[in-house]
């Protein structure tokens, strides 16, 4: 006897398309004879065991659409890390509601969530299905092209260096924009895609894939600034030393603040500041900005890719068909087939919980502050349609009369 | 004898629809059979000293509808403020390059320039005429409805906060957003325009045209958090306390940082910090982020309002116009005409000229923490069509089986 019953949830941080991928889910499982009820969790593993549940069997389609258009999770989320006492609360919670399908979405943290419960539910000897649908704005999940979420994040990346550097091509000095992402330099990365002629910025690409030398980059910027009379320069948020010890901590470390000026620093302005701060009075460069991009980057609603959106949506709908047609649990995964077309395949759980990719060497330059054609070609697709462009002046100089020289 | 020679400068910095106006006075000019060249001078007023002059005359019609579509200054821009032998040169300049007309696009530092240089050409009795043009996303130079620029950066804060408040919706806490503009609030103020739902935010806007106490700022705080749950927070970098200090300054005296901490205030991400650690610290809230939206605001490519390209072409075209059919020196004003719709007039310089706007007093609320309705309907129409909208998820709950209560 089936209870016919679902349940989705979203964990993790927000992404652009992360409601699409939710949506997914209950338009696909509503077409199914067997479902009875769609069931969705308020605030991620949080909700299930609060038993916080909406029906979303009783919800518009109209609204259903409107809402995978809509950025961040509509569900909520929740930044709790389940250890094995929670998750087989999870499980028993989900046996007691008669729950047979769970789809969660979310990161690699989450996709371990999924691996627990299923193997709970496996003890007990209790059918569920369980599928994890990716989701996550680093692109640090294993065993996929790239994952949900990424690409929109991404545009907002590339767009926002595409104008800084106008920005900084009109009122020339140094620019540093720092970029989340603190094991994986995709998202950094993607400044690159915002350079259109060869003297645009981002000049510089400071990836935590690479050791981050100080002296190094000073001279970097030093050698750019020569060359361009200014420079754009991304710097990831997970730029560390050799030992593996944040930027950010060193150099705070370096103004010596007392007890009382230990602030915070990941979420904060405070890496922009501080490396603007060295290269103003080390290099003597008067005119110095720092941008931390923050939550923009992943929560500014109006910059998504086409792409993303389509993708996030047929995770979740092909989450729901390896439910229903399949007979294992998993994560389901995006393939590249072509250029540019994707597949999805339904991976062991065991394949990407808890695992960390980060950019392959192919995707970053020998000088370690640029990216390769490579990685642009990857990156470039996913971007999706209607990219903005930037034009200039064509030079055609004016002969001088006073001043000639 | 007329040599036919006019000139375009922008000043300050950069918009994303200063270019129309360059773009609406090169197009328009060309179109004068009096008209022999028409130059650009690259850099503002610092190219005019300089004679680095291009000559837009040799520039594609097609080239320059895409430059104009461009943010940014294509010419350059320069933080000069040329004081009366500063213009004088300019001046000398202009006359030996037998230019008949000057078209300056700035701020209001960049209208006293253009009455300066105005007042040069008459003392020596040669015919030049100065007209002003506008732009500023402070939206603060008198005599205007608003200025160019302003609606599309009021559009990037709409959309950021309806952003940040669907990301804090989901992963609640508080956060606060620092937005641009040192002494007019009506960038902040913008912020409201990212609202839909009742309970969205922002829920509370600091803006400079009231002093800010921080002990009423934490007490509200404390109250919406309490209310909602949650709280999102606009607050203006220039806010500041009854004496005229900046708050920036003013919360890093009490970290007592020493002699080597003391770093660049504005332009930084140091107030967003500051107000998160003092939230942190005395109202004892664990989730509190902060993003200061820094130069993205005002140079984020893909974020324009139609609305405002569309004026920002016209000021320019009509100051051609003003220039070739009227008989005065001047500064171009947009007033508002029907809801909505604009027609431009020539102001005299001196009425700009130097002088500073802030938010009348009919647009903020009496608790000063928000606005009215009088600057929702005053802001609605200036950021165009295709404002992304954001849809929420109907309540349908789900009765709890385990942990009834």
């Amino acid at each position: 006897m089936s209870s016919g019953k679902i349940l989705v949830a979203q964990g993790g941080g927000p992404t652009a398309v992360i409601n699409q991928s939710m949506v997914g889910v209950v338009l696909e499982a509503r077409r199914f004879r067997n479902v009875t009820r769609v069931y969705g969790a308020m605030h991620g593993v949080r909700g299930i065991v609060d038993e916080d549940f909406i029906d979303l069997t009783q919800e518009t389609s109209h609204n259903l659409e409107l809402v995978g258009k809509t950025p961040s999770s509509a569900l909520g989320s929740t930044r709790d890390k389940p250890d094995i006492a929670y998750c087989q609360k999870i499980f028993d919670v989900l046996r007691a509601h008669e729950i047979e399908h769970f789809f969660y979405i979310g990161g690699n943290d989450s996709s371990d969530t999924v691996r627990i419960v299923s193997l709970e539910a496996q003890k007990a000897g209790y059918p569920l299905r369980c599928i994890h649908i990716p989701k996550t704005i680093d692109n640090d999940l294993v065993g996929n092209d790239h994952t949900p979420g990424f690409p929109s994040a991404a545009r907002f990346v590339a767009q926002a260096f595409a104008g800084a550097n106008l920005d900084n091509a009109a009122l020339p000095g140094v620019y540093v924009g720092v970029v989340m992402g603190r094991h994986a330099g995709f998202l950094t990365a993607a400044a690159a895609l915002g350079k259109k002629f060869p003297d645009d910025g981002p000049h510089l690409i400071y990836l935590p894939e690479r050791t981050f030398v100080l002296g190094q980059f000073l001279a970097d910027v030093q050698a750019a600034y020569a060359r361009y009379g200014r420079c754009v320069i991304a710097v990831s948020e997970g730029i560390h030393d050799a030992s593996g010890e944040a930027i950010a901590s060193l150099l705070a470390k370096d103004i010596e603040r007392d007890a009382h000026g230990n602030v915070q620093l990941s979420g904060t302005g405070a890496l922009a500041d501080l490396l603007c701060e060295e290269i103003k009075s080390k290099l003597g460069i008067k005119r110095v900005r720092g941008d931390t991009f923050g939550y923009l980057q992943r929560s500014f609603i109006g910059c998504v890719s086409d792409v993303d959106q389509r993708e996030a949506r047929e995770v979740g709908e092909k989450a729901v068909q390896f439910a229903m047609w399949g007979e294992r649990d998993g994560s389901v995964a995006i393939k590249r087939t072509g250029y540019y077309s994707v597949d999805y395949e339904l991976v062991p759980l065991d394949s990407v919980a808890g695992k960390t990719r980060v950019m392959e060497d192919i995707f970053i330059s020998e000088s370690g502050t640029d990216v390769t054609d490579a990685f642009r070609l990857y990156l470039r697709p996913l971007l999706g349609s209607g990219m903005p462009d930037a034009f200039r002046l064509r030079p055609a100089p004016v002969e001088k009369i006073l001043g000639k020289t």
